[in-house]
């Protein structure tokens, strides 16, 4: 099984980290690509970012397609352009939130989510809304942490992130924690031995999750909403993006 | 990997059919340990059914802890007992609506759940609320069909269940088939060809995503509503029910 | 009119204290038989509690039905077993949380819950959102007291329960309590009389709620998911449910 | 024990027919004084007609409360004014629409509004939701049929309720259905027989609810949203309506 | 174009200052009328005085339609009588506090209200939900000002209401003040400079919003449950409101 | 006033139709300025679509704000790209989807959206959502009418149009109709002259409401989630997108 890991943003250390913890879960036989789009923000912390971390996300779809990839997973927690994506493939995508909210709910009663910057919690409700998983988000939680100060050695991350951990076990009353950053993927064993509860890191969950679904022979629904898109011209600087007028996807 | 395939009712040609849905879909090296419970109804189709298949159901779950299970689907598609046999499991326990609904989502952007007699439609809308999948159940459609008839060779229960498929496409504006009865698992495939669309067995979405939380190290969190339950005295026929007090699993 | 008040933990002193509850509230000749079943726990404070609780209560109500009884309420606030109840009785049933928040949505503008454990507040919060209560549901506040210490003479048992009534109203914004315990049926007055708002006790509400039901001729619908359950095997420890082929209840 | 059922509309024939709905399901001993307003429209069908119904009401609340009633039912089912009666009186008031949906929920699965013309349904709906009762509705449906012709002998509403109730069984997958109009209260017992399912008539239901509320010694909340309004001067025409500045009932 | 703006309480003061409130951002060519009604309390802060206010605002849409008015503001932020009033005109009917959160969501991710005395946030909660803003809305804060009170030169009435305003910011996460009584029209301009973030003031908003639908040419629909209301006798004190029965508003 | 109104898609005929119809109800004295995107698609049918119209949309939302726009309506349906645009403007930016439910939802009880092709359904229910409008919209509906098809003289699609209009207000209990594309700008007269219903075009409500909040003196928050982006380094195709790290925006 060949799977594609997309962190959309472009900086390849961060993929390097996201690919290791993706190659850490995945099962034998499955062969982990962990890439990142040659285009876009060197990090997602804003609708703006995300925005424009979309377009280089989806050339690596429509690459990996090509490829015969058996699945992709969206490695950035405000899983961006996820419904363009399936549009796109016809092998299952799955973002990294939304793993981790599927997974947190089956074995907790209740999650909160710890995340970097104040300003993505909007996102990251939104997105428990969508999953219909809010009913399980006892909280989102920000550590005030920009996404690459994961990336820092000796920077005090790793501290911040597990007291942030401690305060929404002891005020959020929830019994599982959902880490709200694909650049957190490396502290998810010792966040949990330090917590004493699950904690799940939505790299390797959407790893799992895709390597289920390949495994069940299930592909994204191409009737209705996630069919194909409708192939037309595209203008200017995105012109490369024009999907082929014959689109093999559709058949 | 051993995992505990609980068919709730007491028949067991079906939790062979069972046995077999699950080992078709399990990675290799995971033991598939189908089993019945020895109290019990022979078909869930009630509240009252459902009632009375849980004592035998938690019992295959203690053993099964005893055992060193590690993990646990729970292959009814009420989902009866889940959370009290999440309380008495540290290893995962997944209930077959609970995988087959969350498995849906990520494929298609709504499901129609078809299943066996009208009277139990109530509860599988109870499920989808309970797991947050209300938002992506377009349906849920009866065929009028007692779960043992899908155990009679020569009935016309596939026809009548691909009947409705066909109806919930063309009514409902879904794109994705859930089959609301663990005794449907062997049509599954079938379904999905002649019906053009991913179709949703829970038995082998549940037997994958238990995999998927063993192989990410999760177990349920043990801290609040599902830690184990408190140690008591039972009384009359159920006292074999009493958990030793100084319970193991609470550590 | 026979009221059969059924405690469904196996603990006599406790039915003892309900049964007295029950009477003082119910309408004269109203004929109020308090039992708890033969089998099951000794009280009800986990989801595996409620499941073994709910057999020894079914047998209660099969019974009370062959009695002619005219009504039924289940007097724990987890409302174990309720629509198993409603399929195997004509005659009204009613749960104690159901009836406790149902009432104090009449005479206030939310409620508190103020119950045992803190493990028990799940339940609590989602029979609130089955019975539509949860828009009215300010809060729910467990006193960390294990159900059988309200029997206890000369605990402390009553001043926790007042004072959390008190934090209650002092945080919540509510302007009624609920009691979230059948062995919190005695302090109800008191409560009340030291808060000076109204605080409802669901055993008193439910036998209020039966007895209403019963005088307006109305019973359980039979038509769909509540009519009575398809007569079957059942196996094992459990034979003794199997259900009269030629069901009565049916007619 | 007297309370006080109130016809929101001048209509005195309907007045009768309520009053006599509610003495055939009072308890021995109750005192039931129907009234209707001196002021206000002859049927409630619009916004309109329900905002010019309150003032009347709640000249009729307050003089009971100088009564000493016991309790009070507004007999509309667009439950006007409820939340205003509620400040003005401490004794318990529900509303027809409250009761018969609370009551509804305790004996089926959903139910059915049967109401008389179309532009009301969005009344019933928005009552449903504020009670917490829209996931127990099934469908809101209309006769057509103005309140009055319920009145006039000889007409066909009873034949066009019927045939609407036999509509929403076989429909809206209901299993009880509510009456929505206090002028089909004389219909209840025929409706049910015919249709053999519960039929549930809110002012039976809501004498029942606050004899309930009543014997079981609960008042309205005056903490808060329902305590009593702050006494001030009306001007005009509604000089009247100004409140007592030492208004006793806020003590 | 003419717009009645009406301060449905009965103090002229309050009406002058939410006039200047309202030209202060009406269009060139807009003719702005404030008014308030010759009955009713003196203001508005409990469902008694709501209620007791709408028939001198009914009044007031009335006399408005038959003087072609092409608008109509309800300018107290419990939006009193709002869809009566929109059943009696075809002109657009606004209210401040639907207009206030349909602005606010607007230019925010979220916004807090703060009004006047904790009584009324119920109200307000409740309007949330019913224009669907109940998502935007992170919190309703009371200063514990009686509506008078804003009305009074020298009082500390602007400085609580700052300070409760600083508190929301602190406190809810909101972006945007949305003031939550039509008196604290004239704090806007001021609490915004202070605050930093947007606040919004309801009258403002909801004479654009009028200008606005008229300036599309939109009326309120008189198909379904906004029709007009049928004619037909009033008695009493309310005489007055009969509507003629041959009813030019149906045409 | 300056108002841009941007097209996010590429076609030139289609932006020149939106910039009449802005104009047509603008104020006096506003200037709108039509444009739409030199890159990206010439028409959004998908989420595809949808995501590659962005870019070329923020970037003149950036020139716009350079320009000292006082406003910016996204003249697409799917408001795609609207919380990125808001974080990038101080000025007020609406989505014409947002305009039209919001203003739907003030003159009618409920509205049916009728747009383009089935699969663009699932984006406007999910706007609805967002927006807090779902409670009002009765249903989405398509008339399979591809959106350039609006574009071709003597094509069927008008009539498509008015018949799935006629169709909803038949079979959906709605009183208000929104056209559900910025293509159908120009039919929203005559349907409405056809339907006798008010008929909501986005692109002239957003221009009014646009309008407004600029009238208004609001801007967006630029407290929390919509604060300005993050300046950082954007990498390729897209390297043009980097925001001078001397944030203006942010003061």
């Amino acid at each position: 099984m060949k799977l594609k890991i997309i962190n959309p943003n472009t900086t390849a250390g961060m993929t390097a980290k996201i690919g290791a913890a993706a190659r850490a879960v995945a099962r034998p036989g499955t062969d982990i690509i962990a890439v990142n789009p040659a285009m876009g923000p060197v990090s997602i912390e804003s609708h703006y970012d995300e925005a424009l971390a979309v377009p280089g996300l989806l050339q690596e779809i429509a690459a990996g397609e090509r490829a015969g990839m058996d699945g992709y997973v969206i490695a950035c927690f405000g899983d961006p352009g996820l419904l363009a994506a399936r549009e796109l493939a016809r092998a299952p995508v799955v973002g990294i939130a939304e793993a981790a909210m599927h997974v947190a709910s089956l074995i907790g009663a209740s999650f909160s989510v710890v995340t970097t910057l104040d300003r993505t919690r909007g996102q990251a409700w939104h997105l428990a809304e969508r999953y219909g998983m809010k009913r399980f988000c006892a909280n989102v939680r920000a550590c005030e942490l920009p996404v690459l100060e994961l990336e820092v050695p000796g920077s005090n991350a790793r501290q911040r992130v597990l007291d942030e951990c401690r305060r929404a076990l002891a005020e959020d009353g929830c019994d599982v924690i959902v880490l709200g950053c694909a650049g957190m993927a490396d502290l998810c064993r010792e966040l949990s031995q330090a917590l004493g509860v699950p904690v799940v890191d939505g790299v390797a969950a959407a790893v799992q999750l895709v390597e289920s679904l390949a495994a069940l022979g299930l592909h994204t629904s191409k009737r209705g909403e996630l069919a194909a898109p409708i192939a037309k011209p595209l203008r200017g600087l995105l012109e490369g993006f024009t999907l082929p007028s014959q689109d093999p996807l559709a058949a």
